[in-house]
């Protein structure tokens, strides 16, 4: 048998495998959730169902998993096909997973029940997923991305929880769940990875026709964020989070624009940056999108965003390289990282500022481990007042803010140490590590027609 | 006059005598429905207009139709004009036509009142013509092409009373009504158009960048699907109908991957595979969508379709070129053919073991011929309990099974005939059909640029 | 300091003193509306917040403005990167200028308040915007661009506010104010921009895949052009909107096919009119997509608009360009300038017919100026009997349609004046207008990759 009769085999397999374990343990553990369980119909149409309030916003984030991320990494000139098809495959199936993982965590009676808001966050785990396949892209053979994805979302869930359940943070855009720790879990990866002949690739370039391909991800990524960071949030908050995000974008996409130019000896604008850097705004505002940042502070993050991702792509993206062997196909870094810790900071302050003058009441909601504990008089009287009040830890505005930043160090951690000991497993010599003249190149993987692939 | 001049004359009188005939019928019988009509507002802005409860969907299942069809067909190197611009020719001529055809078969007082649902059925009118147009493409000119669709209309409507009307068949992606009619329909007028030219051409085949164009239309019509499945499903219904469609595409995806690199001596990844046979888990789970075949059915049903449709293309499509003289150039037959009839038995199973237990009342709005028929006491009975159940045929779940089955039966019947019929209408002469060196080929029709076309 | 030295220095400086000037005019007066401000926030969240309503139809505007025309002005060889660039930072300026502009013309107490209908509003504004960009594309450098915009949206702002404010006009999907506007606005900086090399330039043309990139855009802009025209609707108004324009462009993309095959000699079809002819539809109906204009009133504006569209493209606009001095790179006089025109006739002939027969009480909510004055007896029983009519004006039938047909004017009036004003701006010397061989061509403002450029 053959090096690439191997490959099928090994490919085939593990995929196989791992859709089988998939359906059986759905069979054993999942079910519909009672808003899409015929059986609890009540023949009542008038109570609107929660498909129709979550949807719209789900199929946005959606097109950012398979559109957004897809299309933003068709910008290498022999990788189209890497790019959009591994982002296809992966987010399928860490969609699953996620499923599965996230169910297991939050178990009730041993049933996991799914709905809408399943697949929306089923939807945020393959985004992390993607963000750390931004950062070894070009690097890895099909089985090397599904064996990541496999372990990731593990640590990924584990992490969430963590924050969530335990620290009661707040993070409504996942900018430091979903953003931050898939960046530096792929550049941990990456960071393993790295081999010499990475940097020696002539092959890591765009052509004219591919940075157009690159730009309908990136459109679509910038278009649809409010939805992304608004998704989950009710009411208010999501106005809230739909106009923070609007704003911070707008003003990172021009910022993007006036530095890019500025970095050019010639002032002109580099590619790069527009399909990257103007995205850091929606990253950056992520954790406080919902939070009372006012318009003028939503610009602000993403005019900051702007500044630390492009200059980032310019000058820490070569240095990564060449310094510390951490080479960042498609600047994860820049986009998803620096502007996730941007984000986390950002959320800590407005946490360590927030009171029932800004918020009112629904300052119990948006933090709610800030509503007074169980049983207490105070919460008694806040109910009678705003009945969507539960009992909390009765934290202080600063206890919070501490809780946002302790948050952002626990994710920034399992990221680094999962990506790392991920990477290690990738190193696995069977897994048909591309190399040398097979990196960056769809070559070895795909069917490719002859003609019009770039030389 | 020369050749072309009456091409020109051809093409122009027929679409502006369609679009001409189409007006004065609009004016004679089309009407806004109540919802849209300013005579009949109240002035109550609290009760919601059904616009805003179904537009979401209905523009999904728009993107699907312009977007999905039309970028999935531009795989071909040197038809992509053709693609789109025939996808969209024929999507704007088709769905004015099958509102007038369904308005007709289902007018009361003389009036056809259309709405938001009408343009969602119109849309899916326009996907029944698109797939047949994937089984003829590249080798047929705009004018057969319009005379396709417009004979296709007829028959699709008629189809779908009988199955709908009559049979009382569930069927809400329109698995049948659409795919498996649209597919056979379609493969019927190859078969009468197949010519020996046709598999000499060398121009059927994709360049690299073609190939991502393509990816564009995959990636809509992957991720809008449970829309096209749950969008005219109610409240749980549609739950299901979203989450199933999600799962069932998921698997699909991961399963294809893993068959296409079983299949490649090299164990590479075919791009026709990741383009197409990923799509097959929408259709195979359009009738039971919004049955209670559970998550892990759902994923079942997306494994399995996967399979036959990989494989299809694989060995089928070559197969059924050569020796049944049926040439199918997007491999409908994979896509939307077999995975339809997958579908169809898929739903006739849930039917035959659908039961109370497993859907409460609304088994009798499910399935709305298993209801108790008219003044019977058990209706009464049920009514009183669930106030949406209204009188039905009194059906066995066996019995609807039959049902369902049956619709399978005739839609296939309909489609082969209809198709074959409408194939000889398109071989009179004088309809500008393409030959030899024009066949998959945008040259002839289309004024198109010296530059960038892939010799 | 080399030219290009001072260019960086210009672009730079001027788009980050914009950002500057509008996070400080945002922190003084721009907050968020009631319902997007959690101190409002009652924690009762059965009623419903607006942005669930307004948002999906949002992101089909906002898809429209990013992605519609940003590839639909892919379509020239050697500007691909400056189409989709330009467009896009030319939008995330104008939603932020448009907001402070047209919050400064409506202010109360002091504060501009924002919500969702904000950011429709201030995409509108970028729309008008970007079809003057139309007009220019390729002919200009950033920093005219940036300068051209920044004004335009001062007279953009004060002519929508004569219109709708003083005048009471009706325009539901802004063919006046946003369509023919920017269609003149930027007619007039064109005429003003005129130079002796932009007619003699071999590199305004397309090639193949760069057609198909602006096809992207097309079908993006066809497909949700119901939501441009429904999104500020109301209700059943809304519902008409949709249905209005859904048959208008329907009818209006056959006829473009058909008119386009009649005017090529040997019958083919010109991708420039697919492109965009057969969106002239939803521009023709936009004032009148809310009136009783009726179904296949709908189609006849569709029909009229495709042959006024497609006959400018082929006969009009080069006899523009080589007459009058006005060279519209994308023809956006026949996409936005005459089925601009088109609209406000076929408003006010609406206008003109408009009565409580067609519209019942609807009538004075559809045309509040109709409504009877305050305090009469007349509107107090109207109020009885339909509780949303406001206080009017008392206008009859045919006065509305005056001030229609007067808004028209003065819109022609503000949007050629504004042009050729800001025309004569952007010839001051320093903004780096590309002349010669820099037109039409990426080189000069990108980082362009050598590949795949097409020579």
């Amino acid at each position: 048998m053959g090096d690439s009769q191997l490959t099928r085999v090994k490919l085939t397999s593990v995929l196989l495998v791992l859709q089988a374990l998939f359906i059986v343990l759905f069979g054993i553990f999942v079910d519909y959730g009672d808003d899409a369980n015929a059986v609890m119909s009540t023949g009542n149409e008038t109570t609107p169902n929660s498909v129709k309030s979550y949807y719209p916003m789900f199929q946005d984030v959606h097109v950012m998993i398979f559109v957004g991320f897809g299309f933003l990494m068709t910008f290498l000139k022999r990788y189209g096909f890497g790019s959009m098809g591994f982002n296809f495959l992966l987010s399928a199936l860490v969609v699953q997973w996620q499923i599965l993982m996230a169910g297991f965590l939050h178990m009730e009676h041993g049933k996991i029940k799914i709905d809408v808001t399943s697949m929306i966050a089923a939807d945020f785990g393959a985004g992390a997923v993607l963000i750390s396949f931004g950062a070894v892209l070009g690097k890895t053979s099909p089985l090397q991305l599904v064996i990541m994805a496999f372990f990731e979302i593990i640590f990924y869930c584990v992490n969430e929880m963590i924050g969530l359940t335990y620290f009661k943070a707040v993070d409504i855009g996942g900018s430091m769940f979903i953003h931050a720790f898939g960046a530096y879990f792929g550049l941990a990866v990456a960071r393993v990875l790295w081999r010499e002949d990475i940097e020696e690739s002539d092959k890591e370039g765009s052509v004219y026709h591919s940075d157009l391909f690159s730009m309908i991800g990136t459109i679509f990524l910038w278009m649809y964020w409010p939805s992304f960071n608004g998704a989950l949030a009710p009411g208010d908050d999501q106005h809230r989070a739909v106009i923070n995000t609007y704003l911070s974008l707008a003003a990172c996409c021009v910022v993007t624009f006036a530095i890019s130019s500025a970095l050019d000896a010639k002032g002109r604008i580099n590619m790069v940056h527009v399909q990257n850097a103007t995205l850091a705004g929606g990253v950056a505002i992520g954790t406080s999108a919902d939070l009372m940042i006012r318009p003028w502070g939503a610009m602000l993050v993403g005019t900051s965003a702007a500044l630390i991702s492009t200059l980032g792509f310019t000058y820490l993206t070569p240095l990564l390289s060449t310094k510390a062997k951490v080479h960042d196909t498609c600047g994860v870094n820049n986009l998803h990282g620096m502007p996730g810790i941007l984000a986390a900071i950002a959320g800590a302050i407005l946490a360590a500022i927030a009171s029932t003058d800004i918020y009112g009441l629904s300052l119990y909601q948006v933090f709610p481990a800030r509503s007074p504990v169980e049983n207490s008089t105070m919460l008694q009287e806040l109910q009678a007042r705003f009945s969507e009040i539960e009992a909390g830890l009765g934290r202080t505005a600063g206890e919070q803010a501490g809780y946002q930043m302790a948050t952002l160090g626990v994710t920034l951690g399992i990221a680094l140490l999962g990506g790392t000991i991920t990477g290690f497993l990738l190193l696995i010599p069977c897994l048909d590590r591309p190399e040398g003249d097979q990196l960056f190149d769809d070559e070895k993987f795909w069917e490719v027609p002859e003609e019009g692939f770039q030389k």
